[in-house]
């Protein structure tokens, strides 16, 4: 293995989670510490901050503001939406990427997302092999999707599903102060896997859940649904259901589909979605129930630092201290992924996957873990998730209210 | 003063809160205390409990599990919306209270609740007087929109408060991380007054919340409105709009109402509003930029126990307790209120109120606390409010989920 001198960049992709800036603490705390790195550069809004040469000295930050990171929810740097096209079809925005690598001697790159950036990322580090410029490229996992192939879970699952549980568990109590009937519907993010909405299952587990479960890996039946509210709605008059905002119809409908045909797409042909729980709750309405009420959990779910799980910040920061030291010993092309021990102890253990295999293969729930009715998670779930949830971890307060960090951001010059 | 000797019931009523159970534990435990006081009843659903008499023996229960009720949310007895007519012009519920009071020896009433709540206490304290029947009558404030009369703020205010300002901060570290415009609509309960929504100046006062606050304090002018929003956007490309779902336009309408006119009203004749946000999210859109998002922070604003204001559970809990204290001694036909004492350091003494002067009155926020301009709050209220979210308050964890209070709820007989 060959010592590397040169300077590292990192980036955040995609959306944000509540612990996505401690994977950024990991990366820039460990990248500073490294002799061979000689710069410590935080791109601006992703591969865009790159691109356009806007990215922040991190050396001319304060220790502790870095450290404060860890607890601050959201991407510090800036994220972004942007889809590099592969370099055989389109050079330009690759030849650029190399003119900045080179012009700050750029030798580290760390990139910190979801599927997508995961592409952004093994496709920057195949066009660096491609044209040989020598660049150790690794990429550190994010997002509450939870839906990254080959990891046992990804950072910012834990903390969101966390919030989602205990969330959950809230209004199941005020969903059951009043003695009439009432339906309640609980939207939570997830476009094709069901993780998150099956976070909910916790707050079941703890006997303040919802009653029934709908994920994205099974296909929507509307007359079952109904079926299956109606029945609870009898039986006991309250009825809590969750269903995740992608769950879709046989023929592969989204629920605002139903009721509407114009979903708008974000830059990558992603639907955008939402009012899943609205138009539930306005067909149980007219179909079961006078009382219903729909809640989407919205993008709490993923900035909630306040209820953030202390082992998915801990292992946030992990993956991005490993990241770097990774790449310091001679490791590239690869995305830092967590390996659960065997034993009745929850232990993780970081591996390396390479990112071709990671990028763009999505992970879904595995049909053994929802219930024969597909309404519903199964105890091998509930021993999947629970340990990811473990541990309180907030950010220091000051006047009561959490104390963010704050980043100077002082722009690199070359 | 002469001693009382006979039974005491308790009833929660209204919307819940987070902290209601915290007085509900410093109501029973206190009775359970008292040699006075011979059997400690807790009503199923309020009032409506009493009059089809179904109540708890609160002396069956687990005495660790009456302690976890000071962190568990909403009403755990059940909570109702009934309203009593005036005893000249309907005594038939009165009647039958009596007869359930004379029955079970009830000798102390402590009913807790918002300004609807203590109207029924009001009522069934001055029935009992009239009709001479010896029975002391308290009433517990609670209300998340701390809208109540004469006290220096109402239990789960402060609670809702810490909530709302420190969900406003995490959506406002959300709400910045791309590099293209975003406006951001926050939706806060509070029907007539805007203490709620104004906690989202707390958000701003620490640097991360909103650059607008609309309360229904201030008539809403949808083209003052729409020009200062894009005002900002213009300059910053970034907005953060709260708004409290209760603002309504010179002529009295609800943003709602301005799409629909058909709002449905609860049984106190209140619109159900909501939707407020997602109205104004899409006149924005229309008028202004292309991404707009409306939040809903929804019920769980009043059912965040996870995140309790440390000063609200503690004064909730001596709220309920002084009101046991307070009847055992002689009082009556009073609610429990809080007085501020003056000096740097925040302090509240416990008062008591007439009854009759704060049922059905509502306090709103002063108009010298809200700026000249009408869309945000001045320093006078960041320090009223600030000492109210002090102290962290959490449910013991199990499982790091919450354990909240399980009750056996065993029906009182005679």
């Amino acid at each position: 293995m060959s010592e590397l001198v040169g300077a590292a960049i990192f980036g955040q992709s995609g959306g944000p989670t509540s612990v996505i800036n401690s994977s950024a603490a990991g990366v820039i705390q460990e990248a500073l510490k490294q002799k061979c790195i000689t710069n410590v550069y935080g791109a601006a809004h992703g591969i865009k901050g790159i691109l356009t040469e806007q990215f922040y000295d991190m050396s001319k930050e304060d220790p502790y503001e870095l450290d404060l990171l860890k607890t601050t929810p959201s991407s510090a740097l800036g994220s972004v939406r942007y889809k590099l096209k592969h370099f055989d079809e389109d050079e330009t925005d690759y030849k650029k990427l190399l003119e900045v690598f080179k012009k700050y001697n750029i030798r580290y790159f760390f990139y910190n997302g979801g599927n997508d950036s995961m592409d952004t990322c093994n496709k920057v580090s195949k066009y660096m092999q491609k044209v040989g410029y020598e660049c150790r490229v690794m990429g550190v996992p994010k997002t509450i999707d939870n839906d990254l192939f080959g990891t046992d879970h990804c950072p910012g699952y834990g903390s969101a599903a966390k919030y989602v549980a205990t969330s959950t568990m809230e209004v199941y109590h005020d969903a059951r102060v009043y003695d009439t009937g009432m339906i309640t519907v609980l939207e939570v993010m997830g476009r094709n896997a069901g993780w998150l909405t099956a976070a909910t299952a916790l707050a079941a587990y703890k006997g303040n859940g919802p009653d029934l479960i709908y994920l994205p890996e099974i296909a929507f039946d509307m007359d079952k649904f109904l079926e299956e509210t109606n029945k609870i709605y009898k039986e006991n008059g309250k009825v809590i259901i969750a269903v995740s905002e992608g769950i879709k119809t046989a023929d592969g409908k989204y629920i605002p589909e139903l009721v509407a045909s114009n979903l708008t797409k974000d830059s990558f042909g992603h639907a955008q979605l939402g009012g899943t729980a609205s138009v539930l709750a306005n067909i149980v309405k007219e179909k079961i129930a006078k009382k219903v009420r729909g809640i989407e959990f919205s993008l709490l779910q993923r900035a909630a630092a306040h209820v953030a799980s202390a082992t998915d910040v801990n292992e946030a920061y992990a993956a991005g201290q490993a990241a770097v030291q990774n790449a310091v010993e001679g490791k590239t092309d690869y995305m830092v992924a967590f390996e659960r021990t065997e034993g009745a102890e929850y232990k993780c253990n970081i591996k390396l996957l390479n990112l071709t295999e990671v990028a763009n293969t999505e992970k879904k729930i595995p049909r053994e873990w929802i219930n024969k009715e597909g309404n519903g998670l199964t105890e091998d779930f509930i021993k999947y998730a629970l340990p990811l949830i473990q541990g309180e971890s907030c950010p220091p307060l000051e006047d009561g209210l959490p104390r963010f960090a704050k980043l100077k951001k002082v722009l690199a010059t070359k």
